[in-house]
Formats: structure tokens, C-alpha cells, sequence
């Protein structure tokens, strides 16, 4: 790999042998139902717990994004995933049965990005095949972040819906055998934290569009594009509320326009009209659900050649809410491209 | 890098250009006081929180090992830290004023490992320095995984004590400027999640201690060497109760001895019979504290050349522990060597 300003480019892109998108009944419910890889209407998943079942469903990703890419755990080097659960466990109980030597990664709902980044950077580095992944539950994530489900707690405009779902890729080395239609990771970019002051947690949107602002801004600035050159900037889950205010951050700080080819995966995942999910989906879940199966879809389809994912993520948790600490936001990009034929 | 079994070698092997760790009062006061950085008799740094003095001491730790490597945050391209906190927070709010691109690791106590194990592998990838370290605090880990300190909790022989330290690390790569007494990361091994089905959340050892005997033997097989080819053999946090069955579960399932190399963190950082800690120290801190000043410290002096860092994790939550799930560990290898004269 080799940098211009923040962003690592590789000299031989890794590609994505294959991927998975898994959600949960609602979720399935929504405007992008058909191309799911699966959909789980049984959201507990026949568990004990939401955590577990939050846990099943990466693992059901997993295999079948190793399933679409011809391979078995044991020819994964390093597998990376995270989630929104106290100390990760979601992942851990995920992956305990693999067998797969484990990365464990947190960054909030930025995860996805953030794994897959990491797994291009590995692969560029030498390993042979990764997978990067992530998750999340709405039950699971309502009782550890806000109330229990029982409780039937309000929730005001700008609150978002998490979303029940996971979400997986396998990266691999390109080898003569990988297709020339193969969609290859070819620039990757770590975010850096930005904190401006958000202290809302019902309003993560507004904690979330400043690091996407800096990363969009950076990236496009490091690789001399403008939103022209893209067939897609995809952010993670700004939803609403958030998805404005990024935009009224790249004009008034940095006289950029993207909205011609932005779209945000947590105003994709549902209708905000008729699903009542307020300011949209969120969730590590969200960006790898709709990343993994519909993107990536559309991208084997050719019906997109050249898409920005910037997944952000806001990084707090309740205790340091309630101790009134402001929210700090991360955002990190990576870009996938296709062959145009 | 280029892999022999689970285990990853480089060829141009990165460096650690500087280190520092920090340690409380407590740390201060027992048998590694003089190898310290920095102690801080006042465990609250001074700020509202235990978190955020967790987040300070973690911050102080990279500033350190920065300036003892003449390297300011602009110098870095990625810090990869964690923490025990939930969502990690004690790493966000340690970084949010570095301005670094930040990549946020979970490991649970093995992440002083899992972190410098990434710095190298990045670094050799192509990253030209890269920050990883690790924390923990006594009260914001008593609060959130235990009790209240106020409750004034009763703890079994088993149970360990959680450091309050911090430790990091900045790993480069090697250049005509690097001396030659420099320590090198030769070869690492990302560890696999190993559950036993230990369910006692007092006896962390126990939930670790068949992880590290795993890595530890895969490592040696690996890389065809016993533990006679090492000065040490550095486990993270097993404490009493772990250290006694990592050598009985290295004996009975791998036929192997270690103890003549072996010594673990948590065993160094208290004096076991006078302080009051149990089995020992635990945390992210304790191997973090301990290996980035005493260990690589004695390095430095040409008092060890080759040493195996293993540290291990226990992948549980309170919740997963109320649900009455077993606590999977996990347990990530470092070898650190320099030149014997």
C-alpha cells in the first residue's frame, strides 16, 4: 500500500469473493426485501437471547458469504468483526465456533467500513483471505442503549431505528483465476475522530455527519474526484436528520455538492414513510446489511461501477452520556470499483 | 508477511521505536515501581470520571512513547487501542484530541497483543508508523463489571485485580537510522477463540489460560522451537489460578514445559501476599503496563533478547455472563528479539 495525504491505495486491489447481507423481519419488510440474501422472520433466531440471536445472524453471514466465495473457515487467515454489544460479545459468540484466528474491532456503526478497510490492508500485506463483518439487533441494542422493549419508551424525530441485520465480505489477493469483473477494493481510508460538541444520543445523525463531512471531504481531496467521478458516495446510517446536515456541512465548509450521488444505507433500509422509524436505520447492522447484499448486487450487476462507502460512527456509550460527555464521530471510506466494459 | 501454519513472519521485521507504561498508586507500590514511566498517586488524573481517567492515562501513555520514539501524532498513519469499557469508550475519548486516524480494537485483556500484532503487520504492509496500545482503571472496570466500589463487594481467591495502567507502543519501520540494538517484531500469531465452558466470572484465569496454552503451542510448533530457545515466555494476565493451569493444560494436552521461561503480568505487577489482589493483576493495563516499560525496558538493557508475549482475553460481558453463557478466551502472540552482541 502507499498514501496520498490520509488514503492508502493499492498497487494490486483486493477483491470481494463474495458477501452476505442478513436481516431481520422488518428490515425485510422494506423497500430493498428482494435482495437480501436471507431473511430471518423469527427474529430471535430460536435463541435464548437477542444477544445470541444478534450473534447467529453474523454467523450466518459468515457462511454464507464463504459459501458464495467457494470457501471454507479454514481457509481464512483472519476474520474481523465488531458490534454494537458491551465488550463485543456479539462477535465473540458469533465467531467462537469458526475457528477462524479472530481480529476483534470496534467502531461503532463505522464498523463495516472499518473491517473491510482493515481486511484490504492485510490482504495487500499478504494475507491470503480475510473476512470483515458486523452486526446488529434492534432488542438487543433498545435494552443496552435506551430501554427495555417492555417499557415502550417515546422516541423523538431525529432518533433512529436499529437495524436487525448482519453483514459480511471476503476479501481475497487477486489470483489469475479471479474474475476480470471482480469487484475490486482499490483506496481505503481510516477516519479521524471529530468531536463537535453533539451531545444528544437521540440524535446521532448530528454527531455522525461532521466525520463523514471530513472523510468524503479528504478523500475526495487526497484522490483529486469530485462527486462527478462516482456512481455512488454511500454513507453508513446518517438517516435524515443526519443526511442533511451533511450536506449543508461539504457546501458550507468545504464547497462540496454530493448530492446528485449520495444516498445514505439508513434512508435505503426502510420506508420512512410507512415503517415509522423515525429518522431512519442505524446500526452496525444497517451499512452491512445494504452493503453487503444490495450494493455489492448492484455492483455485480454492473449497475454501479465506482461506489464511495463511508460508514460513520458515533462513539459513546450510555455511561458516558450520562456523565455528559459530548458524542465524538468517525468516519471511514473505502472505495470499491468494477471494470466499466 | 508470509505465514507458517497459524503463524506470521516478516521479513523486513518493524521496530519499537519508543514505548511507554503508565501505572495508579496501587501499580506504583509493588515490585515493578522503578521501571515505570509514569505513576499517578492521584488515580483520577485529576478529571470528573474514572472513565475519563482511564481515557487521560491511556493518552499520557501514547504521548510518551511518541516523544521516547521523536515522533509527534502527525507522524502516525493508524492507533489501534482498546479497552475493557463498554463501546470502547475509555480509546475514544483517549484519542479524540491526537488527531490520528484511529482503529478501534477489541481484545478484551489480550489487546496489548492484538494491537501491537496489527501495528506490525500494517507496518509491514506498508504503514510507516503506527501507534498500539491498550487501558484499564480499577474503578471504571469495579463499577461496570462488579460492584459499586462504595458496595464494598467480597471477592473469591480466584478473582483477579484489575490494573489501572495504561501501555503503548509506536511501531516503525526499519530504516538506515534505526539502530541496530533495536527491538523487532519477528513474528506474530492472531489467536482463535477457545471455550472450555468456564461459566465463573471470578475466575478469569481459568477462562484464559486454555487459550494461551493454545497459542503457545501452536506458536512453538509453528515456528519449531521449545522453550529453551526463549528467554521468556510472557503470558498477559492469567494471575495464581491461570498460571498454575496453563502449565498443567501445556503438560497434559501439548507435552510441553515452559515453566522455566514463563512469568505472567499479573503476577509482576503486585506482591501477591502483601497487596491484597487475589490472583493477581488482570486488565487491558496490567500486560499493557508491564510489557511497553519493565519488559521492554530490560530489552533495551540486553537483559532479554527473545521474548514470547502472549496475551490473553476473556470475551464475556456482564450480560453474557447473567444469561449464563461460558466465557470463550482468546490469546494473541508477539515475538519481540533483538540482536544478541
Amino acid at each position: 500500500m502507499f498514501f496520498k495525504g490520509k488514503t492508502v491505495f493499492f498497487d494490486s486491489p483486493p477483491v470481494i469473493a463474495g458477501s452476505a447481507g442478513v436481516v431481520g423481519k422488518k428490515e425485510g419488510e422494506g423497500p430493498l426485501r428482494n435482495d437480501f440474501d436471507m431473511i430471518f422472520e423469527d427474529t430471535t433466531m430460536g435463541k435464548e437471547s437477542f444477544e445470541l440471536a444478534e450473534s447467529a445472524m453474523l454467523h450466518d453471514s459468515i457462511i454464507r458469504a464463504l459459501s458464495h466465495a467457494n470457501k471454507s473457515p479454514s481457509d481464512v487467515d483472519f476474520v474481523m468483526t465488531g458490534d454494537l454489544l458491551d465488550q463485543c460479545v456479539g462477535s465473540a459468540f458469533a465467531l467462537k465456533d469458526l475457528q477462524i484466528p479472530f481480529v476483534g474491532m470496534y467502531g461503532a456503526c463505522s464498523t463495516m467500513a472499518l473491517t473491510l478497510a482493515s481486511c484490504a490492508m492485510l490482504v495487500d500485506g499478504g494475507a491470503r483471505c480475510c473476512v470483515g463483518g458486523a452486526s446488529s439487533h434492534f432488542c438487543s441494542s433498545e435494552r443496552q442503549f435506551r430501554f427495555p422493549l417492555e417499557y415502550g419508551g417515546q422516541r423523538p424525530p431525529t432518533a433512529q431505528w436499529t437495524v436487525t441485520g448482519a453483514g459480511s465480505c471476503v476479501v481475497e489477493q487477486r489470483t489469475p483465476d479471479t474474475s476480470a469483473d471482480a469487484i475490486q477494493i482499490t483506496a481505503i481510508q481510516i477516519g479521524t475522530i471529530t468531536d463537535l460538541g453533539i451531545k444528544d444520543a437521540n440524535n446521532m445523525g448530528a454527531a455522525m455527519a461532521p466525520a463523514a463531512a471530513r472523510t468524503i471531504n479528504d478523500f475526495l481531496t487526497d484522490t483529486q474526484t469530485g462527486a462527478e467521478d462516482y456512481d455512488l458516495i454511500l454513507t453508513g446510517d446518517l438517516g435524515y436528520t443526519g443526511t442533511e446536515l451533511l450536506h449543508e456541512l461539504l457546501e458550507i465548509e468545504y464547497h462540496r455538492n454530493i448530492q446528485s450521488v449520495h444516498n445514505d444505507c439508513g434512508l435505503m433500509i426502510f420506508d420512512l414513510k410507512k415503517q415509522d422509524v423515525n429518522s431512519g436505520g442505524s446500526g452496525c447492522g444497517c451499512s452491512a446489511s445494504v452493503l453487503c447484499s444490495h450494493i455489492l448486487g448492484r455492483m455485480r450487476r454492473g449497475e454501479l461501477h465506482k461506489v464511495l462507502f463511508v460508514a460513520t460512527g458515533a462513539l459513546m456509550s450510555p455511561t458516558s452520556t450520562k456523565q455528559g460527555q459530548a458524542i465524538p464521530g468517525i468516519a471511514h471510506a473505502v472505495l470499491l470499483e468494477t471494470h466499466r466494459s
